[in-house]
């Protein structure tokens, strides 16, 4: 499969699981409390801040993943439906505390929840959404649906863990690479890991099929953190909707960034150095910083490792029998989600 | 039942129910990441911020209500255990996120976990609590557990719009009678009313006795703060642990002050100016409002109402079948904790 192959399949796939997935949410979102579902709509993209329509909410990659896997079982995408719904609703429940918890006052050009609102506001929007997501998890047509909420509640808590380490290391020098990745296991990885399963629990999977889609979403989740962190310094603005050089501008000790400092010899010296003094953000000084990263092999070693966790995740599918559309739709997905320019 | 038997009765109750779900929630407990669970022991009273052992927990009136409920159904306390658990559960993830949100930096004259860690370990110590609340109870060797997680999740997100309602409240000045009701049955009467359902849900109890134990917890829920709020203006500090008047100070809109507000003519009105006022705190101006909320009727009101609704909560246990034992506990529970001086 090409590129240009995998990102036409993997468009096409979250348009389909979009349209799929969007009107359950929106029956889900309006059963919400009148300021929550206010909240949530404008976090959601559906509606400005003045009250007209929005421009819709992001890529639904989460919600795909959780329809592909009930297809994967042999299901229709709609006996996957409230894990999709449930999925999404976790995952805007994290952006919500995680937005306030960082003190970003943007998101995708707009103001944030706690930005408009004050954090009272984006504490409780958010506690509602996992507090929905269980309850519409709980009410699907499936003998399986109180298994797939188990999941869904136990991934939450392996999410929360990781954006406690996150903001721990924050205030450390020494986090080892090990740990950053365990760290993204649990923020970015566990989350996509029961994305890529809840709909194949939820059609009633064997154990060896739910495990192979939990591997792939796994996976995928480590090669996803990697590029967004190589996309961290070396993606274009343009594309990133960030800063240029952004993660090194907030000292973030990013995957590649404690990969060179660990093991990138004199320039991970002089780069540990540097993130721990007190240099201004001049675009030279952070270019030097990025020069350190790459000439500390972190650059080469994230790319590498995005690579080989992708080929992992397409190896656990490769052991297992699924329907060959579906499996080409998420090997697609994953390629589109993970082979974007650095 | 005289006060003092209902006392006899209520303190063994909740002794012999806290023996029973300290062990499950400080299991359930122990499964946390280890920030979550360092300030949730914190916060429980199990230690101290030097890490010496704590004087313990608060009463733990949910769990007592979740443990009579399967005993109401013919079950054993043991039965109710996982409901037990995570109601206190979800009851402790409230009180982290409300502290925080409002401002409170103490509680039972300890630091509030938001005040020693900061907001972002709040916000995910509370998460945290409330996912295993719901891991716990999908846990329960019960085929009923998933119809009691559910009434959880619901539960929760009434919880969340009394809490939002409470702080819209703070900003307007024509809350009405009615609306402040309202708040209370989210905020207070919602997760009572679940505690005392909850049980007996598990325990699979049919469907007259357990709406008849959760209009005992809701009536109860609103009794509770209809007393709650008495003693925020007359109740005795050394008892209450809050400063004397200590509602009024903070110009809240409990129930008897919005009572007489509406109800008490010129000294309802008098009252109404006082609350939009920038009056000073001194102790015979707060004296001064207490005697307007009293001679406005909002005393009178608040206790009559009080005693209503405890007399409607055990009218609803008089028209269904439970053991004796039970429905006496239930009874002395209920008059213990609305029986305060005030």
């Amino acid at each position: 499969m090409t590129a240009s192959t995998a990102t036409d399949t993997a468009t096409a796939v979250l348009r389909r699981c979009r349209e799929i997935v969007t009107p359950g949410l929106r029956a889900a979102v309006a059963r919400l409390d009148p300021a929550s579902r206010e909240q949530a709509s404008y976090h959601l993209g559906w509606t400005e801040l003045d009250g007209s329509p929005g421009n819709g909410g992001g890529k639904a990659v989460r919600p795909a993943l959780a329809l592909l896997s009930a297809e994967a079982a042999g299901a229709t995408a709609a006996a996957g439906l409230p894990g999709a719904v449930a999925v999404e609703l976790v995952h805007n429940f994290s952006l919500l505390h995680d937005d306030l918890m960082d003190g970003d006052t943007e998101r995708r050009h707009r103001r944030t929840v706690w930005a408009q609102w004050g954090a009272p506001s984006a504490i409780l929007t958010g506690d509602a959404l996992l507090a929905l997501a269980v309850e519409v998890l709980l009410e699907a047509e499936s003998p399986h649906a109180a298994r797939a909420a188990w999941l869904v509640t136990g991934t939450t808590r392996e999410l929360i863990r990781g954006q406690a380490e996150d903001i721990a290391f924050e205030r450390r020098t020494d986090v080892a690479v090990d740990e950053c990745l365990a760290m993204a296991a649990g923020k970015t990885g566990a989350l996509l890991a029961v994305s890529a399963e809840v709909g194949a629990v939820l059609a009633g999977a064997d154990a060896a099929l739910t495990a192979a889609l939990r591997t792939y979403g796994a996976e995928l989740g480590a090669a996803f953190q990697l590029v967004d962190d190589l996309l961290g310094i070396w993606g274009d603005p343009a594309v990133t909707g960030k800063p240029v050089l952004s993660d090194l501008r907030s000292r973030k000790k990013s995957l590649p960034v404690t990969y060179a400092v660990h093991h990138g010899g004199t320039a991970g010296r002089d780069l540990a150095r540097w993130l721990t003094g007190t240099g201004t953000d001049t675009e030279p000084e952070l270019r030097r910083a990025a020069a350190l990263v790459e000439s500390g092999g972190g650059r080469d070693w994230a790319a590498a490792e995005a690579r080989r966790r992708m080929s992992l995740a397409e190896k656990a599918l490769a052991g297992v029998e699924l329907p060959d559309v579906t499996r080409a739709e998420l090997v697609a997905l994953g390629r589109h989600l993970t082979d974007r320019e650095f």
